[in-house]
């Protein structure tokens, strides 16, 4: 019989899907750039390329943290969100709506990192892991910012422009 | 040539989108209040499910509003949500930690909800479709409400049970 899993488990497995999924975000984004229409939306989508790979090398410390390798475990939904985009991406391709689309695809991807750290976060914490707690807020800090900036970005010019 | 396609489409494609996602949802929950070990969060989703009726009829007021037919389109990221859902509940079906796998689940599902339903609020709020705004604000709101309520059900009781 295998032990019976735990919320170390728990957060290790979530720990791999999430750095899976940061991964699959560094591949995105510059396809995403190069797609804007935009160049507010193209520099946005820059910035943040810059913020994840940080973003990946915290999720490196605390796999270190927690004395294991880093790696990746298949992240369902992460795979899903970027097909949802690319498939936005191509059916809006020479629209004016295209840039609406793609911002709306990551701010998709976005809720679905600030949901995974702040799991991440309160399982740390629970597990007396204050240095693993403490990282991930900087990310869910920053995840939380990029949101916003598409938001204010939407807001202001590219939702007018698509109409 | 096919027209050039506008907000107005891609307003459409996403209520298609949130539309299928409704009804996976309204699929997933039953099983999810099933597997639930815990009486308050299997609550939660029987609570839920019912809203989440609520929504899918809201829904269909919108596609009234447009004058299409209440239709889905696949939508990836909620396969690969409810995917994931489906993993945990597997992998850590006798683990005290199931619980709190399985509303982290959850909440990776309603931060997608949160997401796409800002987004069509800002789309429609942009065609001058205030009714519409309005019905899908009423919506948006239920599911911050139930992220906030998981939140509080992880925090209060079911992160320590899994520890």
């Amino acid at each position: 019989m295998p032990a019976e899993k735990t919320l170390e488990d728990l957060f290790h497995d979530t720990l791999k899907d999430i750095y899976f999924a940061e991964k699959k975000i560094l591949v995105a984004l510059p396809k995403m750039a190069k797609a804007a229409h935009s160049d507010e939306l193209r520099a946005a989508f820059e910035k943040h390329y810059e913020e994840t790979e940080g973003q990946v090398e915290r999720l490196e410390q605390v796999f270190e943290m927690i004395e294991k390798p880093a790696r990746g475990k298949t992240c369902p939904a992460i795979l899903g969100l970027v097909e949802e985009g690319q498939e936005v991406m191509k059916e809006f391709k020479k629209s004016d709506a295209h840039d609406a689309g793609l911002l709306s695809g990551a701010q998709a991807v976005e809720h679905y990192e600030i949901s995974r750290y702040g799991t991440l976060i309160a399982w740390a914490e629970q597990l007396g892991m204050a240095d693993a707690a403490e990282l991930l807020q900087q990310t869910l800090d920053e995840e939380k910012k990029t949101d916003a900036t598409l938001t204010k970005l939407a807001e202001s010019s590219l939702n007018q422009m698509a109409a």
